[in-house]
């Protein structure tokens, strides 16, 4: 008969971020059963606490799962095993033959707490509503983006279309002409209705000056695509002095890169727009590479790209008048992520106005 | 055998005002036949267009309810009879013996249309949507109220405790300081989060300078209840200088009407909360005689039934940030009514300084 | 000098129910200082903890509120002072004269906590979502309603009118006549379109067997509320015979006892809608006396009403399409709601099914 | 000075389609004016009408603007100039070389109209509402589907995961079995999750049997992917025996065509899912020639990129949870759209059960 008992360690924070309970539960929903060893809970609130835990289950394959569960905890085994390295056997993410690590032995996870009293900010801590005051969030997110520029740190901008239709992109054009992006990513949408805006004062046909529908304004984001074409992209549209001003136009002008991922529902891509996804994909994880900051604001789809792409390390703030966008995003597990539900327009207005 | 064959007169623009097709589309799909006995079209745009149609259908009661149908829409007998009118049996809405016109005949009705060139207010011919740029309906509907205010128009505005959380009621404020509220309709909720603001600073434990929860914030609303039980009002409250700023406090200053509705939620009600329901619709209907505009402010239950009060003929204004509470408020009937989505505390701060 | 050290103890699941973090969050975050004194924690999963913690802060003040504060959370001191008992100034909600405890002296507050292990009902532990089966809820909460009844417990229903509209109130009146709903609380508006539907097969003028508006159906609603009105009530149109079917049908015959609460939005209400907001309350308080399970179904105001007056143990089940309500809902505090986003016409059908 | 006057004709039912009141606004709108030369209105429900209208504006280029619009809009000019054809400069979705029709002139637009007493399925006429009894609208749906398939149409499905997560998955396999779907559009998602289902019952990880996740069932979605990659594919996969059951299983047996399309945010994408958009594209394109119905099941991406691709005569029909998705596929332009607001997996159980 196989010992079906495991012997856990764990230290940190393991209260107020949540582990301790995390990890009873964890053992208890698993099936299995706990006896705690030792704990030695810190008596101020700078001290970390220790953990020893005894995991026993009926079966070795859940008492297998239970421990690869706990892993993820930050749990781990006292005197730990080798990791097992084994080659991958096809092409896939990873090439044939190179070495992944299997199962958990050897591993060691270090999760992230949040710490109850270091909030650089306290909008951070702030919960997703419409029924908030966005002012305050926006002065510390500006706060925070003064900083992070001082520091030579990385800001990155994940936009969609909204910004262009709701009035915004004035106020992004200014923020990356300050400089306060340092990468911008997106789909072909944005650039279309940004460039049709710089062109024609219109997005989707509505004149942004006066509100209104402009004759045959339906056809204005055709004309831009066909004239950035014809142009042969973005840049020498810029560089002949067809293209004036706008996002796309403060990007080329100072430099600031720019990722415009295709989507399936684009129709006459520019030129820079990539249609093939695997190279979208690289080339969105080359811009974001060591970024402090990412600001989603009203795209779902790159937003959640992006996400995926990120470790929980970077702050990410997502701004959508949608709740239910805010929300799945803020799901993701990161452990610095804010949603702000309100105006996106309004929202880029108050951002520029405060960081001026 | 019955006649079951009427001729029916129409007149006014007809065709922009989308009447001409809303008769067609009546009598075939009430099981009728229509045949136009003489239509002139106006030549051009000001010219109206004069229909004469025959109705007919294979039974009595199924013309009669076609007739009574297409009444609404502004049709009228040639010779029209004489109205009927009979005492109501017993006491409801109306008191028993006062007479009630029952029936069609000698009615006339005279729909409304949207003129097509005639709008002084660009905004009004947009559609709901989070997508628009939401600076360019501020600044129409402060020309708007501007000139109401110059000919001594009246203002209303419905207002929900949301406008208290996003921080629009030190706007709300300034628009009743400066003469643009001439009548304030809500319900206890901003009423007592409106004076929770006055006296801690906070909305539901908020402090909206810093957006942080204060320490034991949650106890500020009721204590701003009592406060104001204690005085034994708001007047009183304002006048013995307890409250000092606000919407509320703004209202009592500068004599601008106020009713609050009482509402099944309601705890602890502040003294002018009037709790009987038919008492609180008497009030709102008085408040709201004469009214130009109505603005409302992401307050659901107060703004529907504020517009079953209201005559068509009035113009509502619905800011929400839930896009399916305008288009409820828009579906009502009223010819004159724009929503925008947008966060309303930012809305209110554009509309302020737009107004300064 | 004060002594602004104050000694406190707390026992009970203080980790797994999250009670040892909150503790925690509450000293640091309201500035002041903790010690843990003692902390045994519970060896096994049957073991309670026990806490014994010094609380510090630099203002007397200050340490009064985070004692408050901590008392919510379970903490109580080891010798504790007679409750302060002072009489009512006023009358409010209270008599004038009636004694009340002020402060937190003498009062030990005993929290609720979800055991990890203990669920009855699995669904209980879902998250709110509309991207779940619901066919795995309705079983389990049949089952739970199955059970309820066996034992002679008490079932309340909540409903507002898309019940009616979504089709779902012939299988809402079938749970009545098989009794499994034993109070009914609503508005004014479920009452109309469900006896609307009673007499023309309609609701708001849609024909809900074929889903065609009828002829003139937007008269339906008016005609309906005048035949109850001439009839004296909805219990004298039963039993007259006006009314042969539907949700208040099965109310009056089978002896439920039903509330109808008035809105400031409801026209000519039916006579048993109550218009006086106090009485509404009393009724509704009466009605939900001694419930075990609260079904809360598409009626965000009448839900949250009576959402307030619930006692966190009653468990509360809350069934409308839109997230945001069944968020707003859940968020009230009570240790035991389970919100489903789903079509509730098509849930009750289900339920019905289910329960048959 | 030139002729800034034009005469124009158009005929068909102008009235009821709409046609007339838009012609006559897109005039003033577009700041011309008109006078109407002819117009002979159909005197019965049958007779087509008839229009000769003269159109002037001040300028050139403004009447040529118009004239572009109210072509359209179905206006012609009595003696049509040639069209003018021009070669493409250079490669975009159109190879250089190729010709293009440039300009309105020598076009003719037949636009597309709603009879009023025409439609073969009521529902069709319904508008977006959550509040509406869905069993109405799935009968319908399913008797077009039943005719659809006698007539040897074509039935074309677009799916997202929802479909799976909210136990759908089943019931749309019943529908290829028995013939009703001849094509299948997706993303990577809906493949992964289904397969997920089909090895470990599971969808994301949660047990569709009882609703509870299961032990590190956030690992099958990547378990799943990994054994489709290993058996070189999701026909491979069901050919080996791997894959026995859900809606991969049963296109593969069945023989019915499916396109998964790749997008940004995907993980580990299946063999079969195409990555480059061009090409996916395309793959749509050729999925859906010939559709007489699309039904969009929970799917905003794949749906909106498969309504780009439609022409406005093929019906559509839309269910999602979401109102917002349902209005944004129904404003697309599509002239037979139908949008339903419901929960998918309980739809597809109705329809499942309707159409066997």
């Amino acid at each position: 008969m196989p010992d079906l008992t495991r012997t856990l360690e764990a230290n940190g924070h393991l209260i107020d971020s949540g582990l301790m309970a995390a990890i009873m539960d964890t053992v208890i929903l698993g099936g299995g059963d706990f006896e705690i060893v030792e704990f030695d809970i810190g008596r101020t609130n700078e001290d970390p606490s220790r953990l020893v835990i005894n995991v026993s289950a009926p079966q070795q394959d859940r008492l297998d799962r239970l421990v690869g569960e706990l892993h993820r905890l930050g749990c781990f085994a006292a005197q730990p095993p080798d990791a097992t390295l084994k080659p991958a056997e096809r092409d896939g993410s990873v090439k044939a033959g190179e070495l992944v690590v299997c199962g958990y032995d050897g591993m060691r996870v270090v999760p992230e707490f949040k710490a109850r009293d270091r909030h650089e900010f306290s909008f951070m801590s702030a919960e997703i509503s419409s029924e908030r005051k966005v002012e305050l969030a926006v002065r510390d997110l500006a706060r925070m983006m003064r900083q992070i520029v001082e520091r030579k740190g990385k800001i990155v901008v994940v936009a969609g279309p909204v910004v262009v239709h709701t009035g915004g992109s004035d106020d992004l054009a200014v923020l990356i002409r300050t400089g306060y992006v340092h990468a911008l990513l997106g789909g072909n949408a944005i650039a279309v209705h940004d460039i049709e805006h710089a062109l024609y004062r219109t997005s989707l046909g509505v004149d942004l000056t006066t509100g209104r529908p402009v004759d045959a304004g339906h056809r204005n984001h055709m004309m831009a695509i066909n004239a950035v074409r014809t142009a042969g992209g973005i840049r020498p549209a810029v560089e002949s002095g067809l293209i004036t001003s706008g996002v796309m136009y403060e990007c080329v002008v100072n430099n600031v890169p720019f990722v415009l991922a295709g989507s399936l529902r684009d129709d006459g891509p520019l030129p820079e727009t990539i249609m093939d996804l695997y190279a979208a994909q690289a080339a969105y994880t080359k811009a974001i590479e060591g970024a402090d900051l990412v600001l989603m604001l009203a795209s779902m789809l790159h937003a959640i790209a992006t996400g995926n792409m990120l470790p929980a390390s970077v702050i990410t703030v997502c701004v959508d008048i949608n709740p239910a966008v805010v929300t799945k995003l803020n799901d993701r597990g990161s452990g610095q992520a804010l949603g702000i539900v309100t105006d996106v327009g309004l929202f880029l207005n108050l951002l520029a106005q405060e960081l001026e």
